[in-house]
């Protein structure tokens, strides 16, 4: 893990243009103000630490670029995640309508579509053809996984004469922007390269939620919801949905709190045993005799020691994961037989992921992506748009790309999740020792939020 | 398959006692009329056949059973389906409100309950507890699957003293009912027997439509647009949706039509080819080409020739289906590789079932119950409460139960589908022969309606 | 009232020309089938009377029209509905892609559209203009209401060449469908007038069903569980929701049947009192003191007898209507003061009028469009396409405007509406006199379903 | 205004009670922690000032009460709300669950129900009952607006035995709460009085987020999305939708940002012209003129200065407010008859209001209820449960009833919204001067936050 020095933000060079956006540098004008880059949010909101602090994300008062002379391109990668398209359109009608820029190129299929230069790869992007897209899932450009070489996507940057690129992707995607900072630097260009972080795992560190997050914590409650009526409906029922949560149970713990109806909620961060006093069979087969049925969550992440561990990685480079969902369904069949349960098992994933975004991540979207144009066009670069303690931030790419975020198994939130399950803190004989904390990944966990 | 002679209704015995509903039998008294058992629905709305029709369902001005003396049943069998749970609340209500009825027993996971006698498997049942049932999917009373002994039910109908019995389930529980009427016959006993048919596939005969049709088709189209959304977010996309459809293809049709977005929709009616000229596989591949994704609904009955054959059954006797859903994801990804295809396999199952009723199916399943009620009361028995042409209806059992519902290939239905989804109307060589029909079960499919 | 002597369809000439859609006329080759003008449907479905028989609707093995020499238009009128966009999109898609139609005009904002020449008043419509406008509610073309010249209009279809024109509306509509019709006939111009029927109230002679009307009782029957939650947590709660029909209840019934929260239903068809023994005030000041809240939906047009008489008319000819709405809401503030009611009043017409079709309602506007284009090509003309006995069917213009549907007080669906809400069959002293049927209307009610 | 001099929490006594909840005060052992009362959150999370911080909300290690000897109370008043169903069934939850409460008196009907002793008035709360009473919206207590005397309402809290009043309410509710805590001070009683601030308008100070605004914020928007629709459907459709928001335009923003269709917002905190250069109607006109529809969005509170004032006041104390949305639907079709406009005016409010709690805002409410109960558990009184930076606080009660939080006009929320209607900052000649930020309400804003 990096050690995260401080959260200072690159610029391309002096911002010497007068914005066009006409705002105010004075309060109680009516007129909504410029933000600079003095104006900052605490990392440690609890107060103790005041020293380091995130720069503040908006509109500057002088920009980098101009709008009107200026090559804007988007690219989407990786698994789909509700808002895709509300951050497309977002970036869009901002680079359009505030600032000017009449060239947008999006790349379709992910990095793909930057590696290979072609008339097939892009899309000439503008307000109409973004009107309606976020009123369906899914990226308008298409996406993939997979690296590609940075010089080779470099080399398409040039080719198509982009002076922004926004990067809309999670762990992988920041990894890959910045290779391609690292390139555009070795060649001296002046690219801003601004990462939109999406990841529906939530858990990409100082950031404190992604979009897309919301709707599948909603779509996810639905499938809880489903379970519980499947679990009560039959005798010795036992309910049991997969959620996604590679190494973070954000989405597990959310939804558990939003349906109200677990009975058990199993996540990357907090390992349990299958057998002997305190272990899972017992619980589930204790649960069952006392009450006729159970709803079991689980995070594909969770529980992996208990399985055969594949040296496999897809095209993202994310190791596979053996999976948690049938791995359990297929114990409590064979290990349950006696108490002749009725397992119904759930795995909601794509339709969660092809969700369109509700509401409150409608708006997050929109925000993120104004964000992420102001910043671009200031010529910051190297960074992510993000949201801390309720403001947006910016965050430098190598302080996203530090790790991953975990939640606490101290924090309220957690605790919040015991309560609601009712269920044991630990379930077998001992935690885990630290040194067995990823035990599915070789990536470390981010930095501890200080006052989560 | 036996010969549908005849429609006509067994009644316990003489009606004689006056109806306390207080309704009327003259037109333009703005007071609701009586329903008469000579009014009929004709089974053949075309005209040409009109010697054959149905019983009309409807409150009758002389009953056989005066309610504060009489004690229900009510059990719930077979998979959940969406309004279960109205069709409890809707029979108790009327029962309690309309008739007087006061003591009502629910018989716990299907005719499990019924079979052995003992507190723990009736829940004693009024308005109170039935209020908001309907809020939620599932059943109250919860369900199972499986036969049980005729003689041994009866036994526990006479030891609880249910005089009128409420049988909600599918083809299974409507055999049961029969059954359950054999041994009350032999016994002389005067027991009201009236199903409420149950089948998420739609596919009893002489029943236009059964309740929780429509919302399974909702949120089968959702399951469908999701598939839609991931097929086009990844380089040669397939969304492929395993949906509902033993025998018939209903609701994977229905789906179709209502999301308008499928590409091919495969059912248990017509045959398909996986190689050869034409075949599956020759057609995926073009459309892959031409398109770049495809969105693709299987009914789980769909193409089972060309599944290992298993002869094993569930506890409701149903033949268990080999997984056509996995063998075409499998397919897909083996015989296509060279495409990179992304296959992404959606099976919504318990996600349709434990879903609450929509509005449509919620005053579907209010008049349901209702009528179920009036022919309870009336002293009809061994029949259910069906729909045609929009009016309610009396069916026999014996009709019910004489064979299965497909969709005309003929018809206007499957038509738009084709239209639809602008597939080929055969997916390789050749029709199968007539004596196929039915390849993945032993049961003859149910007479054809002469209109449809 | 015109009698309807027949429901004969007519057709603008002979039909010589081979359908291109490669249906079949045998059974059992798996190819579905054409339709016959000798398919019919009974009005009767009782089988009381069997001379009288609707057309079928569906493809004809020849057609009067070819597709790709012809021009078709499409116009849609009157206030908004759900659906609209479907049948747009149906029309558009089925004449493109079965029939070969390069040409569609849209005309802008109903009959207004056609009314006067001009490039700002037609859209050219193709299946890109029109792939997702079913997503959101509401017309692409626009609506307006008011009548126009039919001799102008028929000047712009001459001017535009159109062959085939689709009038989307309701009763005035297709009043100006059938001067058009006649127009054209005196003029001996062979275009064929396809109407599909709009009504949100459901109110179409001879029409089980019009589309849009499932969504509406969708989204009504929210507004009233608003209501019930609104009149629950206040104390002497009155939950009051107007809900659309302007001459039949049907809306305001099955909206009650949806939601099972009402408990007093109000419908243009049954009149009630006010005042007096057995009037409104008395039995809401009794239901108050016994339960502390109630719900009640009113329709637009009940009551109207209660309010002062306005003789105006709005644009497409309808008279206006005072609001009951509101007067019962003045009425009970003012005359239950001492009971310290609380009224909650929503109106949610336009929430209602602006939603997008639900699945059921896709799937009938799918249809509704295929059949109106399979008429078409085959030269029907004056005709509106319909729905009887859940069939298909063709209903000559001059049916369709003969008069209002009316729910039937002595049918099952007013019983229903009485059984679920528990109201009394009369409020107030005496129903009215058959002379007084329809007081807030000079048109008659149309003719009376033989089997509802 | 008072002074915030600072946001120390009252305790009613020394804590000595170990807590029942099992927690750890050690990071990682993998048992969530206590949380202390020096544990802070900065009012000031940008870092300028690092002097003022609220008390983090959380369960303590030691008690000032027993469970299972002490006797809750809740108490609802002010309009509905979504969530407040949820907040009962938490508290309920949390007291019975964890800390072993049995007896909780649930008053019905607000204040109300406190100011008059009798069995009519309380209900007996315990696990069953609220099971599941979030499903629905409203409130299971019942509600209602009202002042009642202090004394009394301390009378029957005595008489009752309550020794913790949780107070679910707004504004008025929290005002009546500090009077109930100098009422028992002055008679030296300790009760522990918490407040749940329930705002749908979202304008508590020092309170990020109220419960129920989120989902309000959902419905909001679809209220939009029908107007958008029906403003398209007419030629020059204006779509008008009244929303909350009595001094602050949260619910309007908000709306604003998530439908992204609208044209123009109008709050309390900026005033507007109706008539000459740059004024409302003006603007209106030109926009009909270029691009033939708008959508307008008007919170309840803005521009009533053109309204004749009334001086008039609700049972809360709240002023009424003239008709902000049927002045401007009549302006419009008066002042712009020549446009021939047509004018769809949406009130959406009870719709809103009757909501049941979305997925967001279930787990809110779950987590506000479970610290609501902390903080009195722990002795806490005279505060409420609030979220800053997104962690829980206690808010002192003089602190939360100190002002109203308004919409920050220089800020980024407010600049979102003008990004995405592109309205102009200002309609007509000049921004009212800083006397007359408040014209609607004696009251005085509340302190602004020093980051927003």
């Amino acid at each position: 893990m990096e050690t995260i020095e401080d959260f200072a933000i690159d610029v391309l060079g002096p911002r010497t243009l007068p914005s066009p956006l006409g705002l105010s540098n004075a309060m109680g004008d009516m007129v909504a103000n410029y933000t600079l880059d003095e104006d900052r949010v605490l990392w440690d909101i609890s107060g103790r630490d005041t020293t380091r602090s995130f720069e503040r994300a908006g509109p500057r008062e002088f920009n980098y670029f101009r709008g009107p002379s200026v090559r804007a391109g988007i690219v989407t990668c990786g698994g789909l995640c509700p808002g895709i398209n509300n951050i497309i359109r977002g970036l869009v009608l901002q680079l359009w309508h505030r600032y000017g820029v009449r060239s947008i190129a999006g790349f379709r299929y992910g990095y793909r579509g930057l590696s290979m230069r072609g008339a097939a790869s892009t899309i000439e992007l503008n307000p109409d053809m973004v009107d309606s897209i976020h009123l369906v899932g899914g990226s308008l450009l298409g996406s993939s996984r997979g690296q590609h070489d940075p010089s080779e996507m470099v080399d398409v940057l040039v080719g198509e004469g982009i002076r922004i690129l926004f990067c809309v992707g999670g762990d992988g995607t920041m990894r890959g922007a910045r290779a391609i900072c690292a390139e555009l630097d070795r060649r001296k260009l002046k690219v801003s390269v601004i990462g939109v972080p999406k990841t529906i795992d939530n858990d990409i560190p100082f950031i404190e939620r992604s979009f897309g997050f919301e709707t599948a914590v909603d779509k996810a409650a639905q499938a809880i919801q489903a379970a519980h009526v499947e679990a009560r409906g039959a005798p010795n029922g036992i309910g049991l949905v997969k959620l996604m949560g590679r190494h973070s149970g954000f989405i597990a713990a959310q939804a558990t709190l939003a349906s109200g109806e677990v009975n058990l909620t199993l996540i990357p961060e907090v390992p349990f045993e299958l057998d002997g006093k305190g272990g899972l069979l017992r619980w589930l087969s204790s649960r069952l005799k006392s009450r006729g049925h159970a709803v079991i969550v689980v995070a594909e992440g969770a529980g992996q020691r208990h399985l055969a561990r594949r040296d496999e990685r897809d095209a993202s480079g994310n190791q596979r994961l053996s999976d948690i969902g049938t791995f359990l369904k297929r114990l409590f069949r064979e290990r349950l037989q006696h108490l002749d349960v009725n397992v119904k098992y759930i795995d909601p994933s794509y339709m969660i992921r092809a969700a369109p975004a509700n509401p409150g991540d409608s708006i997050f979207c929109a925000q993120l992506a104004e964000n992420a144009v102001h910043a671009a066009m200031a010529g910051k670069t190297s960074m992510v748009v993000g949201i801390w303690g309720s403001l947006f931030t910016h965050v430098p790419l190598a302080a996203a790309t530090s790790g991953r975020k975990l939640l606490s198994v101290d924090g309220p939130e957690w605790r919040s999740v015991l309560d609601t399950t009712g269920q044991p803190a630990i379930l077998g004989r001992q935690p885990r020792p630290p040194n067995e904390q990823e035990p599915n990944d070789d990536e470390p966990p981010g930095p501890r939020c200080p006052a989560c």
